[in-house]
């Protein structure tokens, strides 16, 4: 990589602008990479999971999906299971959680494929992104005030819910490149199997 | 699509509590599935485009990417141009400018691939993702206060900097999707040649 100087911005001064119930807003002061000032607003995330869960092998593979409403975009989406890291919580154990809370089911084995950064001009959140397969169904225990269904697809299905527009999630659409190029073989993952 | 009552919230108040220069923060009450209520907060946004711009066809093709420091996760970020749209701004034209303005290229056709939403948690966020190509390169003008670098890439080159994770930004990694799809002839596009 080239140096990257002439890109850079430096902090000047940090101060929160809003602290609501969930959102927390900062507003910084930054040196621009031509010595000018200007300001950056942002949310500040804690960072997040999201989990490809795959159910069967070969020609029998589904992947579980949930439906949700997102009030913020006034619909139902169509996604993969996701969701905030606790308080030092590692990203495997808020994967393990999130899968077992929002779906029932327990992995037997766990890939980490990569991380994404969902909104990079405004939020510091980052989304770490697993694979988990070998499957145990269980109870479900959503949070309060959290509503979802879960179903299960084809990749196939899941390409096509994609192209047609049924899936305009980002997180969820990264997901699918994941999925695809491992399923082809481009893209390898390294699998750990939990300790029973 | 099956009834989908038992996932819909319903706004009952709506409250602007936070207004940047930038950064715009509602917080909502709103009526969960089971009745009871909780509050939403989100960032409002005006929409944005992202334009996967392609140089060249077959083996020679190419696409236009930047490298822009991003200051809420501090890193310089791989990317599709992008950008916000103007007050009443069409979606087309913003892609037009957008490309124009941070690139200098001007695109013989153009392609709408699809929508996405990239922060369905806490943003009203959507990025319609449009495809360019037969481009005449020109003069960049950049907006006040914004540093980037414009480069080219072959498609494996993308798709590998998706695989290590030197691309994490989740709408280029969304446009890689496309991308990809689009090239084996999976996804196709209805081009629109621009007017001379």
């Amino acid at each position: 990589m080239s140096d990257q100087s002439h890109l850079i911005e430096q902090r000047v001064t940090s101060q929160q602008v809003f602290r609501g119930h969930f959102l927390q807003a900062m507003s910084d002061t930054v040196k621009l990479p031509n010595g000018r000032e200007t300001v950056r607003e942002y949310v500040l995330h804690p960072g997040a999971v999201m989990v490809i869960p795959l159910i069967g092998e070969g020609a029998d593979l589904r992947v579980v999906l949930e439906r949700q409403f997102r009030y913020p975009v006034g619909e139902v989406m169509i996604e993969f299971p996701a969701g905030k890291l606790d308080p030092r919580e590692l990203a495997k154990d808020c994967a393990r959680r999130e899968l077992r809370e929002e779906t029932g089911y327990t992995a037997g084995a766990w890939a980490r494929a990569g991380r994404m950064h969902p909104v990079i001009a405004y939020s510091t959140e980052f989304i770490d992104i697993w694979f988990a397969r070998d499957l145990t169904a269980g109870p479900r225990s959503l949070d309060e005030g959290e509503f979802l269904d879960v179903f299960t697809a084809t990749p196939q299905e899941l390409m096509q819910m994609c192209c047609l527009g049924d899936i305009t999630d980002a997180k969820t659409l990264a997901g699918a490149l994941w999925l695809q190029n491992v399923l082809s073989g481009a893209w390898s993952l390294d699998w750990e199997v939990e300790a029973v």
